[in-house]
């Protein structure tokens, strides 16, 4: 417990900083549930099951975390309990938690708009619905994403011994052998090795093989990686609560030259390349999120690929892996220093290849820091285990 | 993809019935997120990420997924989708996917009961609100529980081998080396072995030793485990796409006689076990689920621990860890011939030690089937790897 690690000033602040948002823009309370912003507020990982844990944060006053019963000494030893800055409420299990919601609820006055958690399940929301008639609802990120989409100095230091983590395995994967193992081998390799370069988890290992990966999303599957295959390798974790998200290619050779890369391929790559450099080289306080999306579009599209290129450039990342800033187009918010962000053009063929190349940046007050540092040409390697070719 | 392993009849035969239990409530149509009830109907497992993937099933009609573009590919490639049970509808980066829905709602008339996923994140359920002000909206529960609370054959054989797989780590945690390891490692090592004996995913692995036994749903952490210590492991996962669940005591000598369990343990050790036998012994067709939890409390409370028995006495369980039926006071509902579930008595002192012993067990025609085979005695083990003493 008390993951992730910060310290009870900090929490202070948050909650402060939010009760402030609250009365700012006129609404009565947050409900949390289980997730980041509860993470980001109380240092409390809440198990997600079907029981509600809903955290209470009114204008003004003291928060309460309800929380069955069962959890209560979980709940109690979360760094914002143990340091007094909410109370604990626990339920039992013949008890109506959604009761005991508006109970707390009536501490910040008979109406008022709520805020709820933006991923608070149905099951939770239409109860509380029924049982507040008169109240009207929105999303806790009105308040809690200006706050969470600017990391703090700690936070950015997460997330960059996050992302060299990850780039660490990037390199063990490509050393070792590929040849003649199924995708989801390797890709259980990867979550193995995320873990020992110090992830509590890993989140997701994308091994896409071949005409694979003009799935984007492709799930590591039953194919077996041969030589002259392109390798999408799309991975990350979560360590010390925040983030790593990387995506290299590889092409494997399985040690015959003539298996290398095609003239067609290599165009394509050089093509992600120039778009993945032009709009980090783009990123600084004030840049339009959709203009950034642009700018690595327009290399891609005048390349003669803008039709491959099928999704956004890039998502925010801390807490959650994906989370405010999006790089989209139409997208008219302006980034700030301190926002953390991927930044992922590519191209997808149907039936022959993918290509992706994905960096995690933070904008700074003079331009960005780019917090991967694995390189990002084609990574040529011979599948067995040697050094590549 | 294609997991759970599905065939086609039974899908069309889930999604024909799901259509009649909503023509049957008056209701338009079910709207599902990713998750167990997307995985009954459909055999697609969805990345539950920001970009909403929506099944819209009408009361008559050919349901449509409504998929981000970069996931098209995949949820073409679903048993439901490939068998045309299902049509897909991919929205671009750049589409609003709640306009998608609302258009295809559309042909399931201009109004009528949306019957939403429960897991439905409240940022999905609210712009659905607004887009479609006319409309109300229900749980999906109502028509799908029904038909996941009774599971067929092929999900009770799935159950059983993962019940099987669970016993047996059982067995090699209690056979294995504890004493002076953290529970944060053994907890790891059930994980790693949870895969081995065929999980596709550990879900939990609760290792708590001496008084962190008290917190039933203690996360494994730092503490390092010692001769004399109890310890209630806790562990399951999801194999074939259904889900293991185990708890079994073990108490800890260290190879020394003299570190045995305590007069006081074991007297309430008897009460759980003797409250798990005969709760287990009243399943049956038509048993009240609340009054079977009170078979089990009245042994515990007859034994003076009646307080200490802070849970409900268990959950169903299928594709979802936990899900309906609940064994909890209160629940007038009925058992059918079908029903999964666990059965888990516990007593926590807090301070002191907990305990809990729980199996997964499923009510049959004739009364009932135990799925889990591990011996349900305290296991006395060395922890030292050596056979227990």
């Amino acid at each position: 417990m008390g993951w992730p690690p910060f310290d009870a000033a900090d929490l202070g602040d948050r909650l402060g900083r939010a009760q402030a948002g609250l009365r700012s823009n006129g609404a009565a309370a947050l409900v949390l549930g289980p997730g980041a912003d509860l993470r980001y507020l109380t240092g409390y990982s809440a198990h997600a099951l079907e029981r509600p844990t809903i955290l209470i944060v009114p204008a003004t006053g003291t928060p309460t975390l309800i929380a069955p019963r069962l959890e209560a000494m979980a709940a109690a030893a979360s760094p914002a309990a143990a340091s007094e800055l909410i109370d604990i409420a626990a339920w039992d299990e013949t008890d109506d938690p959604y009761r005991l919601v508006e109970l707390y609820l009536s501490g910040a006055g008979p109406a008022g708009r709520l805020l709820v958690d933006p991923g608070l399940p149905a099951r939770h929301l239409l109860a509380l619905q029924r049982i507040l008639p008169g109240r009207s609802f929105g999303l806790a990120t009105e308040v809690t994403r200006p706050l969470r989409a600017i990391k703090d100095v700690g936070e950015i230091a997460r997330l960059r011994t996050a992302a060299h983590a990850a780039d660490r395995v990037v390199a063990q994967i490509a050393d070792g052998a590929l040849v003649g193992r199924t995708e989801a081998d390797v890709s259980r390799e990867v979550g193995d090795r995320l873990v020992a370069a110090g992830h509590q988890a890993p989140a997701f290992a994308i091994v896409a093989s071949g005409p694979n990966g003009a799935s984007p999303h492709h799930a590591a599957g039953d194919r077996v990686i041969q030589p002259g295959d392109p390798i999408v390798l799309d991975i990350g974790g979560t360590l010390d609560g925040y983030g790593s998200d990387i995506t290299r290619m590889l092409w494997v050779t399985g040690g015959d030259p003539s298996n290398g890369p095609t003239t067609e391929f290599l165009a394509a790559f050089d093509l992600v390349r120039r778009a993945n450099a032009d709009a980090t080289a783009a990123v600084r306080p004030g840049a339009v999120c959709g203009a950034i999306d642009e700018v690595a579009r327009r290399v891609i599209r005048e390349g003669g690929f803008g039709d491959a290129f099928i999704h956004r450039l890039g998502h925010g990342i801390g807490l959650e892996a994906h989370e405010d800033p999006y790089l989209v187009a139409g997208n008219d918010e302006r980034l700030e220093a301190g926002n953390a962000f991927s930044i992922e053009p590519g191209i997808y063929l149907p039936g022959r290849f993918g290509i992706r190349i994905e960096d995690i940046v933070v904008c700074t007050d003079d331009g960005l820091d780019v917090l991967n540092e694995a390189p990002r040409d084609l990574l040529i390697v011979t599948g067995r285990g040697v050094a590549a070719g």
